[in-house]
């Protein structure tokens, strides 16, 4: 590990390795499956009007508004009632002149009219029959223009106009505007494809008790979780022991299978030279971070790869330091990012190297204020139990060896 | 509709109808299915210790501390290297005092070593063969005492410990963490199920062309996804006429299969009456707001129900205002809540009714101050275009009929 660099380099350099993933191929989506959180890849234009058809915005009668023209608080109009429009599949009679048919909100407006008089302008409703029986004449109390209380095909959407704009991010309102435009097919981004490859002759997958000298892979589950999470999928999950053979076998397939590699482990003396060796275009580093400090980068069958070491903790900083943000941008998703907080105790840090350590939210914080923020646990890189009980990573600079309580630091949100 | 209530109070109201939901039964789920998002129900201990074996923190020498106590720059101690101990299965041979073994970071410590010398304190390995074959010896250069760099069982998370707390919201570093103890199966809230029951005999599915007079059902996929986005599920989702033989027979269902029973439409004059019949447990209202104003709620089969408008746009206002908050809670998610933000340009809003705009937001804000946002299309029900524009809710009190541009207003994100 000849390379030795900082934190903000190896993001830059990360960053631009996989900068090409960001040219994302489309894919057509159902509206009924799970589109929440995917992004719209193009345009979607409305297949057509809307509404589709002239229908009313009240419940009312429909006229025409030259014959209620003259209705006034005092001066009313009375119309025979021709008969009644429901919301309902069907298309009305006409409307006679001179007369009002009774409709409802959401049904056609007969041809004829046009325009809607709300039944709190309407009064001395009388019946044929029974009351509740159908309305034989309609007293108007105040005449409406032209057009009132009738929705216009188009007046909402018209044909061809856009909906969701390219980049929206797709939220249930999203969904509710393109139902009702009738659109039932969206152009998604395809979300990036990762490989997640635990390496370690030690590691058993979670249903499998350890024998002597074997651990769980945490990596495996926990990196698909943060793949996940952050817009992409994961296309291969595979757990190899350090055997050359095995290795290249899963890597080949891994980029065969996969927009992106990334390996997690065989970065300690003794399984290093196998993984370095079925990995020869990756760059292995050690990054001036604690946890995560080995990282490598490069390529795989002519895939971008990285290596993040196998410790669950060092590996889940890494994600997040190193490729969040950067899977997120290639999925159109904008920055989780970093905040400020202010230390809810005194801290001390090693010299000469960057330290994440887990934080918790302590309290709340005055309107605009930043949030005061709880250390959890030591600097070692295998302490789980600090990472479970974690809210924010607390980001202390390379150079600094004491922080006070009451020091403002960067946080990454977990 | 004889009840005429404000916000605030139908909010209340829907709370309070709502509140036993909160008491939800558990469920186990496996690590591998999609727990992100989800909320741990009761706390979860270590089925074990971690780390299960005592195991090196460092590429190095396992070493009995008192062999290299005298060890120091320029006062070296030299040791056989009597073998190798990767991590990988197995249990390495005991130590014999006076030797030292090459270890691999997590691998087993073996019996009779305390201590592990990191690589960086060694100097001079001789090799009994060809460089990169076995050491033959070692010449420490610094000593380091009992414990060094060895990780004791039990040390990060004794058995029985809490890896994860009652109400956590599953992050992928939970997930890690609980894969690192061997978890499978996490204890989580059973999520909500909620009957979507779309009323109105002009809908027709996304899939198939309107006829005269009909409409696609929005309200279908939009709650569902609503409903989701709120940590909940769709137990069933149906779309029914206005026939009351048919919406019994659904609502029936509903209740017999879900927790809640949301239903859209029917508040029409035309349909009003079938779908009040349907319900006679059901406070219908009129809430003095827009959109969305005709509310009801109560019960159908003994599970609470809530009716909301069946404009699209109307529901999904319907749905942020009284129902999202409240079916968080029920499921342990923390509440979306509302934010502040401060107009784009002038608003103006009927008297008596509160408005809530569709606005999105324009531009960044300085650090600490409330953003920007712009009110996009009017206040009409139907406006399905400024819905899918929109990012907020802007919250126009029903006392104010104008706001001027850079005045102070409540926001409900979407």
């Amino acid at each position: 590990m000849a390379d030795r660099v900082d934190v903000e380099q190896h993001r830059a350099d990360v960053a631009e390795l996989l900068a090409p993933l960001a040219d994302r191929p489309h894919e057509e989506v159902a509206l009924h499956q799970d589109v929440l959180g995917r992004v719209v890849a193009r345009d979607v234009p409305a297949p057509g009007a809307l509404p589709r058809f002239r229908n009313s915005q009240m419940d009312g009668f429909a006229v025409r508004a030259e014959d209620v023209a003259a209705a006034a608080p005092g001066v009313p109009v009375t119309l025979p009632v021709a008969g009644e429009v429901a919301a309902a599949p069907g298309r009305p009679a006409p409307l006679e002149p001179g007369t009002a048919v009774r409709i409802m909100t959401g049904a056609p407006v007969p041809a004829g009219a046009d325009a809607v008089v709300p039944v709190e302008d309407t009064d001395h409703v009388t019946f044929n029959g029974a009351a509740g029986g159908p309305a034989s004449t309609v007293t108007v109390v105040r005449g409406r223009g032209a057009g009132e209380y009738v929705r216009e095909p188009g007046s909402d959407v018209a044909a061809g106009d856009v909906v969701l704009r390219a980049g929206t991010v797709l939220a249930p309102h999203h969904v509710a505007a393109a139902a009702a435009c009738g659109i039932t097919r969206l152009p998604l981004l395809a979300p990036v494809s990762v490989a997640v490859v635990s390496t370690g002759s030690e590691l058993v997958p979670a249903d499998r008790e350890p024998g002597p000298g074997q651990v769980w892979d945490a990596n495996g589950p926990a990196l698909e979780a943060a793949v996940r999470a952050a817009g992409a999928r994961v296309g291969l999950r595979v757990s190899v022991p350090d055997d050359p053979e095995i290795l290249r076998v899963a890597l080949e397939r891994a980029a065969a299978l996969c927009d992106l590699v990334l390996t997690t482990g065989g970065v300690s003396q003794g399984a290093y030279e196998v993984v370095k060796d079925a990995l020869p275009e990756v760059t292995f580093r050690s990054v001036a971070m604690q946890p995560g400090g080995p990282q490598g980068l490069g390529r795989v069958g002519g895939r971008p790869a990285l290596t993040f070491p196998g410790n669950p903790v060092s590996a889940q900083v890494s994600f997040v330091v190193f490729l969040r943000d950067v899977l997120r941008a290639a999925g159109g998703l904008p920055p989780v990012g970093r905040g400020t907080a202010v230390l809810d105790g005194a801290v001390t840090s090693p010299q000469g190297r960057r330290q994440l350590l887990r934080g918790r939210w302590a309290g709340g914080a005055a309107d605009g204020a930043p949030r005061r923020v709880a250390v959890v646990g030591g600097p070692g890189s295998h302490l789980v139990a600090s990472m479970a009980a974690a809210d924010v990573l607390v980001d202390v600079p390379a150079g600094t060896t004491t922080l006070d309580a009451g020091a403002e630091v960067s946080v990454w949100p977990l």
